[in-house]
């Protein structure tokens, strides 16, 4: 497998973090997203991915497989050992759920693109786009903090004591929001697990600074 | 079950069409996300549902489901026939990915509270929320026509002859499109397929003018 994949997006951060937990190797190829304009807007890559967008996964059979949260219910539906969603359909409903209120509520409007137009478009400056990218985090996050502080199910993680497809938006989240100086002081069941997560190898290697393309 | 709706949503749209597909009967509660400044941030809401927003189904079990992926996917795996996915991993991982370059690309940095705060912290007129909207909708739909139109697995619908997680995303997308006036001639797959959509009753059924709360 090749995963084509940028230091900083944490949508590509996901994907090797799953891939990580699942144990399987793969040829890691960086795409600088702000390089030249965007490496991803190139032709070459485009060929393979015509979404032009990082993660992208290219397996065996040739097909290339876009969009975070997809690929990894494919590696977790082909290799399904250690899960990454439990096997009751209202608990893999509120593990997705949590995932989605990162991958869907925040980080889509927190991109690099968007923080971009907010810059261009409206002349947005340095302090525009850090209070943007904290509102949207604490947006999500104040509901996910509730949940996660008020559900039986949640453990070590968010979902019992292994890791899974929410610790693994979970994780990304966090790190990258390091960046914006995001104050976590009011999320304290997410910081726990947070730290939980960054405690296993499968996180530690997956994290922006120990990738090829680390600045 | 109860499902917290708002007619405009085009999440809670997404969820109408699911369950009108699946043949599944449920109690509609319209929560007007404009009203006195949102019925969603009610505490009332707050107490059934701690993320506030819509769609939100809520289970016989008592528990409340949220983030219409999830929900659908949800629905699917309860309730198996029609299947709203393919059987093989591969194809499966191709139409949740059509259903994220729209449910994670477009929607979430179109949402109404994303044009809210464009207007209030930036200042934008109406004009430039119809050019932001219809900017990053041309930013999904460019890769999403081409993927469509060169991919052996299209037919009537995304994937085959029968609607799906994508169909459901896409009719959803285009659907409320049309509020900003997005010119479809780019995208004759996209508008083929919408247009199959919603020749189907549990789309047209779903749809934000057929719906108790519509204005």
């Amino acid at each position: 497998m090749k995963l084509y994949t940028y230091f900083r997006s944490s949508a590509a951060y996901r994907v090797r973090i799953a891939l990580n937990l699942k144990g399987l190797a793969s040829e890691q190829i960086a795409i600088h997203l702000q390089k030249e304009g965007g490496l991803n807007r190139k032709p070459e890559f485009r060929a393979i991915n015509p979404h032009g967008r990082v993660p992208a996964l290219a397996i065996d059979s040739g097909d290339v497989l876009i969009q975070s949260l997809a690929i990894i219910e494919y590696l977790d539906e082909t290799h399904p050992q250690p899960p990454l969603l439990p096997r009751d359909p209202v608990e893999r409903a509120k593990v997705r759920a949590l995932a989605q209120v990162i991958a869907c509520d925040i980080h889509p409007v927190n991109n690099l693109r968007v923080l971009t137009s907010l810059r261009t478009l409206f002349g947005a400056g340095d302090e525009d786009v850090v209070n943007w990218f904290r509102h949207w985090v604490n947006e999500g996050f104040q509901p996910l903090e509730k949940i996660l502080a008020s559900s039986p199910e949640t453990g070590t993680f968010c979902h019992g004591d292994t890791p899974g497809l929410a610790d693994i938006c979970l994780a990304a989240q966090v790190t990258n929001n390091a960046r914006f100086g995001v104050d976590m002081a009011p999320y304290p069941v997410i910081a726990r697990i947070h730290a939980a997560c960054m405690a296993l190898p499968a996180f530690q290697k997956a994290a922006p600074q120990n990738q090829i393309d680390a600045e």
